[in-house]
């Protein structure tokens, strides 16, 4: 099946390291792709606006199912290899509640780690220390919620509980970024653990960002945070 | 069922509405609900921070589950009461590829609206006539992308195809929004025929925003799209 798919992505983008994510866990291994630049736009390209009327990152294809939105095509995997690899949705109501509680919250951490992290892509005469200022308040709230759930879930737990579920597939790209970033450890203890009980998992260590191998140390944009 | 459901909302929230039509297509009539005023912050009370610690509306509960994002809420409510009312995701992996993809890409298109009807939530120091601009820009190319699926689909289509699905009971919701805040019918003809076709569906009429009712004419906010 993995020979009929083909994935065009950029190497640290969250959105792309998830579906890299999902597709190992459902040993989906062997899958074509086609790493691209997004400094030299090479999203923009018309290889993958045929696929893609959005020009983005990940643009996914498995025959003839065209499915871009990253969350999305996590989704679609699980369901159209359910039985295959790891179970990423789990069959009980009641924990299913919880993954999607998680996943759909993680928009929420991603959205306000880039209003921080990349607030210098607001242009310049656009840009305020109130807003910044007002961001990073928003930021330090946010992952002190998500600090909580580990906490309140106990030791070695994962996103939504005991398993590792599709919650971690698609928010673990995110949380990578506090440490990479240079994100003050006591604003997020329990995650930085959850982050180094993760980072060597085999379909984690399969897709890390290339180059974020050749740099291991990333810019320190949170360390006031 | 429904006697052991309580939701939080608020009038003319695109997420809390969601999360009612979705109730109506499950044929879940009968839940509580508590209808709190945002203008007066009442969903900052300590009533729904017991249950939401984000303090925002949607807040739902289902038995001991509770499950907060309106999209979670939603898939939840389809998985729990999957053969219960309308099937809001096919079986079908292809279909339910393009299921998953319109209902992610809402985000998009609610954000993007978002951030030009609601762009005096902007603190006034930090408004830019540039910005403001910038987004105008951005959600018209989002409305013409939207015009365009359902224009290549065919009259009569629903977001994802010829069935009603998820992806229309997360996205009328935000496509409502166009027609009440007078943005011109020609930014999006065919969303605007889709808008027609579904407004008096019973999940939608009987979930219409109370106060839209009262009022039916929404202020002029995207009138010079």
């Amino acid at each position: 099946m993995a020979q009929s798919m083909m994935l065009y992505w950029g190497s640290g983008s969250p959105p792309c390291w998830r579906v890299m994510i999902a597709l190992e866990e459902k040993m989906l291994q062997g899958y074509n792709h086609k790493l691209l630049s997004f400094e030299k736009k090479e999203h923009k390209s018309e290889e993958v606006k045929a696929l893609n009327p959005r020009a983005e990152l990940p643009t996914f294809k498995h025959g003839d199912i065209v499915v871009n939105e990253s969350f999305a095509a996590c989704l679609y995997l699980e369901s159209a290899f359910k039985s295959q690899g790891t179970r990423l949705i789990p069959d009980d109501p009641a924990e299913q509640a919880l993954v999607y509680q998680r996943v759909f919250e993680t928009n929420n951490l991603q959205q306000k780690m880039y209003d921080v992290a990349f607030y210098d892509h607001v242009p310049e005469g656009e840009r305020h220390e109130s807003a910044l200022k007002r961001n990073k308040e928003s930021l330090i709230a946010e992952l002190k919620l998500w600090d909580g759930y580990l906490e309140k879930m106990g030791k070695g737990s994962y996103l939504a509980g005991k398993n590792f579920t599709m919650a971690d597939v698609v928010c673990f790209p995110v949380i990578a970024y506090f440490p990479r970033l240079h994100c003050p450890r006591e604003r997020c203890p329990r995650l930085m653990e959850y982050y180094e009980m993760l980072k060597d998992r085999p379909s984690i260590k399969a897709s890390w960002p290339p180059h974020w191998l050749e740099k291991p140390e990333g810019p320190d944009t949170l360390k006031n945070l």
